[in-house]
Formats: C-alpha cells, structure tokens, sequence
C-alpha cells in the first residue's frame, strides 16, 4: 500500500453538495443508531438489560486517538468532539493553551508531525487561519477545522441537521415528525428541505463565512444584515470562495437588520462580542444597535410568520432578547445538540475513514 | 415513553435511609467484582490470562459521558469519580475552572442545558450551594453535588461504608474480617454496624452537615466539638433540614473537643483551613487551640478505648497529630479509597440508570 | 496472596541488560500488533471491516487507570501514554500542575498512598529526582519515572528502539528493512545491532545520563562532547551508577565536540535551553559555541560517511542546523513515533503486569 496523504477539512468549501448532503445523511444514521445507547440503563422484564441487544454505531476510531488542539477555550466544541469520539470506541485528547502552544516551543511543522505520529486525527481550533492551513501542511494524519478566524465548518453542518430534521416546520405537506423525544428511534428518516430563505442578522464572522459557502450550492438563499464598515463584513479571502462557488448568485447583503430578515424563515445570528473583543465592547454596541433579534424586528421587517431561530451559542442578551431565545421560534439547543451527531459523522468519515476528501485534493489525486 | 424527569442528588438529606443502605450495599457489590480487575494480570497455569473469566462490573455508563463540572481543584473526587467512571465502561471528562466557568460567559441555565445535551450526567463541584441548585433545576440529565459550601454527600457516604466494613472493630461478637489484602473477594458480605457514637471536632462544614442528616437516622449518636462562633457552626439552611428529618434528637454540640470525643467510637475531623481560607488562618488557629486529635484529648475526653479516626483529607498537621494519623486507629486511607466505590454505586443508580430518585423527587412524582 | 510491593522504574541503571532488550522486544511486537488498528478503516470486498480480525495487543491495562503526574508540560511524553494506555485497553489520567501540586496542600506521603489507592500505576514528570524517590517510596503501586533532574529512562528505551529497527542502516550485511511504510506488519523481527559508536553532543542531562547507564553495557561506546563546567557534566549520583555499573569503561569525555564524533555511527543532541533555563540562555549560547551539530562539524570531526542523527525534541536551531534535521541522516521522527511504544512497553510490564522487577528490587526479594 502506498502512502497516501491524508485528507483535511477546512471549510465547507471544500466539499461539494453531494458530500455535504451524505455528511448530513450520516449524521442522522449515527444519531438514530447512538441515541438509545444514551438512555437510562434498566432491566426488561424478561431480564436484559435496556441496551443489551442495541446496534452499535462505527467503531471506526477503535483503539485510536484524536487530538483536541484547541488554542482558545470551548465548551461545544469540546463536548460535541469527546462524546462523539468515545461512541466511536476511540478517545479525543484535549491539549488546551496551557498544555501545548503550537508553534511556540517548537516550530509547527515538528508538532504536526510529532502528534500526527501519535494520534490519528487533529481537531484543531487555532487563532488565525493560516495556523491550521499549516497544520495540514504537515500533518501525517487528517486535520479538521474546529474554528478559525476565518471558518466553521462543524458549526453550519449542525446548522443544517437541525433544519433538515425540522423540514416539517417549513412545509405543511410533510408529516409532522412522528417524535421529539430525545431517546426515540421513531423518526426513522429526514425529509427533504424546501429551498428556504436563511437571515443573518449581526457580525460577519467564521459561522457565517461557511454559510455562505454553503447555503446557495444547495439551493437556499441567505440574506445578511451587518454594518457597512468592512471589518463587519466577510473578508476578501472569504468572498474569493463564495465567488469560486458560485455562491454569490444566492446571496443579499445590506446594512438594515430590518431588510435582511424580508421573507425570512430562519433568522440567525451570533455574538457581537466574541472571546477577545471585550475590549471594543462600547464600539460594538453602538454599531450593532437595532440588530437584535425580536419579535418586533421580524414582523416590520416582513419574516414569514412562522420563522425560526437558530444561534450557535454561547448567547448575550444583546443579540436575542429572551422572548425569542427561550421561547417556541427556538431551535437552539436542538442545533447545540446536533454539533456532537455532525462531529461525530466527520469524525468517522475523516478521521475512521479516511472517506471524505476535499473537492480540490479529489482532483489533484 | 414520556420524557421523564431526572432525579438529582444535592445532600444525603435526600434519600431515605432504605435508599443509603441501599447505595452502601451496592457499593461493597461494585467493590468486591471490581478488584479483581484491578490486580496485576498474569498467565495462569492452564495459559489463560488472570483476568479473562471475571465477572465485569455493571456497564450502565457505557458509551455514555459524565461531566465533570469542577470549579475547584480536587484529587480524592475527581481520581475517584474518573476511576470509577472507567470501570462502569463510561467516561468522565473533567473540566476545571480554566475550561468553563459556569456563570461567566453563559447563564447557567443555557450550560445546563446545553451539557446535559452532550454527557448523560452532571457531577459539580461548585462553590455556593445555590449554584448548583440552579443546574439541577436546568439539568436535562442528573445532577450530583461533588461538594457545595453547604453538602459532601459522597465523601460521607465513604465514611459509612468504611465504618460498616470495619463493622467487627467496633463488636466483638463478629468474626473478624477474613482478609484485608486489596485485592481480595474473599470478604463476600457486610456486617451489621451496631449503634456508633461518632465525635466530630472542628470546624463544621459540608462534611459534618451531610453527617448530621445522616447518622441519626441509621441509630448513630453524633457528637460535635466546634468553637460557638455562629461561623463554625452549621448553618440555619442545614439545621433546617436537620429538624426536619428528626436528626436533632441524636445530636449533641458542645465547645469543649473533651466532652464531644466523650464515649466516642470514632472521631472525625477535617482541615479547618480549606483552599481559600489562607487568609484567616491565624484566627483559626487561635480558635481552634485544643482541637487537635491526640491519643491525649482523647483520653482526657472520655473517648472509647479502641476508638477510630477518620478524616476526608487532604490532612494538615494542625487538626491531627502523626500519631493518630499514621497509627492503628487510623481508618484514614481505607476512608480515601473508599470514595472510588461509593461514587461508583451513585454513578451507576443515578446516571447509568436513573434509579435513585430522592424522597421529595419521589412523593411529587 | 501475600501483599507484594511494587516494583518500579527511577532509570534504566535498575534493569539488567537481559531486561532492556527484553523491553525493545517487546515494544517492536506490540507496535506490529497495533499499527494495524491505527490504519483508515476501510469495507473489504468480503464486506468485513479491515480492523475486524486484527489481533488485539495484550489488554493488561483494561479497566485500570494510570495517573500522569506531570508538574512539567510535556507532549511527547503524554501523547505517547496517553495513547498507549488506550491500545492496553487502559485509560491515562493526567494531572498536570493546575490540577495536582505534590507536596504543597497534601504530604506527598499521604498523595502517594492516596493516588495508589484510586490508579494502578504512576507515572510521574517531577522536578527534582528526589521527588519521584519518595512517590516510590510510599505507593502501592508501580511508579515509572516520565522525566526528572537526573533520569529521562523512556526516552533512552525510544531511542535504542529506533536504532535497533534500523540495524541495517549501520550493517551493510543485513536486508534492507522489507517495508517502512507505518502501517505495514511486513518487518517480522528486529536484526541484531551490531556494536556502535554513540557521539552526544551538547548538555550532559537527563536523556545523556541514561544513555551513560546503559549502552556500554549493550557493547557500545559513548563518546560525549560537553563544555568542561561541571554543570554540564553528569552530577555524581550519576557517574556513580555509571561506574557501579562498569559503564565508565565504555565512555570517553572530551570538551571539543569535533573530537567527540570521531568514528561516530549516531550523533545525538539536546536542545541546551530547556524549559526554566530561559534566564541563562546568554551564557549558554556562548558555552556552546561550535557544539551545533552540522556536516561540516561531523566531517572535520571525523564521523562515519553514513553517520545518523537522533533529537528527543523539541527541537531549537541552536543544537541542529535544518540541513541535518531535516535531511536523510535523521531519524527523529521515527524516534518520536517509538516513544509511544516504548512507553507501552513498559507500562504493559510494570503497570498491567508487575512483571518488570528492577535488579536491586529482585536482589532484596
């Protein structure tokens, strides 16, 4: 067997709409076939226990280890990428800030190889892009993108298991899903999503840069609301994607919250002050003023009546009052949950599989 | 099946006394099938491996996640809580005040939520009670209290499954116990533990208090020594609960550490300077002046000839001398190990199977 | 069965050399069972998974816990045992120096005893080596030192694994290594290496000290290149197990590292500011002028034409110019890789097995 080099995941860009559809798909199976096993352990009556005879999901990571490098704190992510590991009979190893610095002790490319010679997968969260982007360079083993300045790309896939599983909400012609509850198996498959009006509404940053790389290839218009000031608004190495993909067709940008949620029938936003940004907290405000989420921003500004909410969390009162986060418009914390069900899906494609290479390395290989 | 509430475990003052048997019987079972595994492994005469016929322990945690919510830094609980986490087939995944700080940058209520969505159970170690009260009130999954500023339930339930081993020191008509070497299974069932005086002298704090709600209903005497400073006494939130489970009758408070060890069958204590309390330590231990456990105060006291010392640790010198600390009277390490097995039986009732519901969960159910 | 103590492992001085190249036997076979495992996951044509009639390494390990004391940041060290106990079908707890400070709110007697009671093996990064002596001195169970002042065992055993697997490089009479591709199990068995000359330039440290302890006895020299300032020359506790040892026989000294890689087969350094030695870095760079290991160094010196290059790392410029580092001479990588089955070497041995008894340990019994 010749070596092969391995395959990374750094944005959602690099993977077509065929594969961003099987990762969704397989994100569902692994829930469906996981879920029971998470369920209280009791004794049936004819003397088993509750999860005797349950399907195991893949145990692609079986006597493997991947690699947490997560350079800033995060309680999702983290989460999401160590349960997810342990269903797939492997373990994740978290190496926080304070157990290894990436480039500082030594150069990155001798880290990369050294853990890539260790672990069979990288899931790192670094500060700037070009962190990871050299990472992969060198890394024997897959890398995938947990957050970077630029990208999300675990974060919009959880996005779109929540819609997808949702799709009755938006479509009165679809059976309204057979059960919720959390330990069910009922729901045996997803529907179909209708093209759908996606709104974000707030700052431009790495959760909506892989929307927009993604939303329009399958079929989906995104409206975005933020400030004009440039540093509000995707980067140019961000856009030169979107254009790539022909993404741009799909996509409406202005400056007034109120325009962006038009026909809306999911309204999205994030954090203006993320980790870090304290500082230009006072600045932040101001420019962000009358872009937080409301019942009242949706209706004057034309939503569909029944639109929804999603936000990939942690959440502050400036961005969505209470009324719309706590209440029945929500999708949230199914959307928090579904980050474990798509980590898991790459986790077993990437890291198990080796499955699920990139359009741009498909093509070289 | 309909979503069902999960049962939590704040304080001992939660179960019933049929239910703390009940956990300790269940702890001595997990104990007894888990040494063995345990021991080194070695290849037995007909060639199999030392390991290979025995009994596994319960795998109600298994491909399941407990959080570990730690704001404090902890060795004996988390070591314990981790070990036994592993032998129930599960995971603990430890995170500490540098990985999240419940509170801080999310409400409570959204972590929760948001945990419960991804581990199948919350063990917290917070610093005002009322912390993690509020998680349990959010949780989706069971939340169990690893030390409050009010309770200790698992560090007291050790104790009492310490003393119910060593059940023979205390009275003569029982055969001794068979063997003490670690790894034995020989000792295959639990005495009975007659009627303890049991002396607490120090400062009282969570350990004592979870003691208070406990001991008087299993037919033990409990006798405190604390100075009468209203802060070295338990306070009104405990006491409460104390009246309440009719606890007060077989509670005896004094200032003088003489006339508390007085008939005493074993006497506690605990450091009276605990992290964060460096800053008064001089006061204390002006306070506390005559408090330290000697065969001498003992004697003076009145205490039991063949009396026993326990202590939660970490131990400082100021509450206890070398000689009763190292000495035959010291149950002190037996106490330590025992926080494994306790923790094991909890983490197996409540989060492997959701089958330790307390009194006031049950009767509104 | 009567309670044993435990053996344990301070520096590769307490193993015969029979036990040594039993520990690289050992190693070599459990990474040709494991690779396998760490392989993509992929369907045969028979429709089975690849990894489904692997052969599992030796699960000595399985439900037991070893303890990562570490007070120093390490990666290598942890990666590889972290990742090893997970092969064994163990779990490796780390504590690092936020989570555990031995000897500072707990007596490292009463930790020792404590961790003992909770883990089934140790293994402990401390600062000064008298540190990981009295953890020794008072655990019930297998200390194995990870790194200290004066020892650095399993970065040695890693070392002369790599050698050994590349026998053939030094021997032009041995078949060329069948396959070096990873995951390959085609290099059945290790060749025998034949006798070599070991050049150490730079800091005599820890890694040196075991090395001095050691390939003597194997029937290699040693020739060390260090300033005269005995600070950079092994301390007496040192040099008095070396000559204990009759390893002194085997070393030669000198103060010109030209003349220290004359003949060399293997030239090996070690980054000169290490961790906390920041302070010094002015005066070290000036004590080791001309110590950087190049081709023009190791051909004034008079080193063999095809001369190897091993690094523990990190890696700084200083000690190593790229030309070296990263060409064809090096071997540090692959260095690197047998960290991690070394370390699962030793910990199937002393920690699952209690099987690797040092020879005073054996002496006494």
């Amino acid at each position: 067997m010749a070596a092969r080099k391995a395959p990374h995941l750094m944005t959602l860009a690099d993977l077509s709409s065929t594969q961003i559809h099987r990762v969704i798909a397989h994100s569902f199976h692994l829930k469906r076939i996981s879920l029971p096993w998470l369920a209280p352990q009791t004794r049936l009556e004819n003397g088993k226990m509750s999860n005797q005879r349950l399907r195991m999901p893949s145990q692609s990571l079986f006597n493997k280890t991947v690699a947490l490098l997560f350079s800033k704190r995060s309680t999702r992510t983290r989460l999401a990428a160590e349960t997810a590991a342990s269903l797939l009979g492997g373990r994740a190893l978290f190496l926080g800030k304070d157990d290894i610095q990436i480039g500082v002790n030594e150069s990155v490319r001798d880290s990369a190889r050294v853990i890539g010679g260790m672990c069979e997968g990288i899931f790192a969260r670094v500060g700037d892009h070009s962190e990871i982007e050299e990472l992969a360079r060198y890394s024997p083993v897959p890398v995938l993108n947990a957050l970077s300045s630029l990208w999300h790309p675990t974060q919009v896939l959880a996005d779109l298991l929540t819609l997808t599983e949702n799709a009755y909400l938006f479509d009165s012609s679809l059976r309204s899903r057979a059960n919720k509850d959390a330990y069910s198996t009922k729901h045996k498959q997803l529907d179909e999503l209708r093209p759908l009006t996606i709104a974000y509404v707030g700052d431009c940053a790495n959760v909506l840069n892989d929307m927009l790389v993604m939303y329009p290839r399958l079929g989906h218009k995104v409206r975005v609301g933020a400030p004009e000031n440039p540093k509000y608004r995707p980067p140019k190495a961000v856009w030169d994607r979107v254009v790539e993909l022909g993404c741009d067709k799909g996509i409406f940008m202005t400056a007034d919250p109120r325009e962006a949620v038009h026909g809306a029938d999911v309204v999205i936003t994030d954090t203006w002050i993320s980790m870090g940004q304290e500082a230009e907290k006072e600045q932040r405000l101001k420019d962000f003023e009358g872009y937080q989420v409301t019942e009242k921003l949706c209706k004057e500004g034309g939503a569909n009546a029944d639109w929804k909410f999603m936000h990939c969390l942690p959440r502050k009162q400036e961005e969505v009052d209470d009324e719309v986060f706590y209440g029945p418009r929500s999708l949230v914390f199914e959307e928090s949950d579904n980050r474990k069900w798509t980590i898991m899906a790459v986790f077993d494609l990437l890291f198990g599989k080796w499955d699920l290479v990139g359009r741009k390395q498909e093509a070289k290989a």
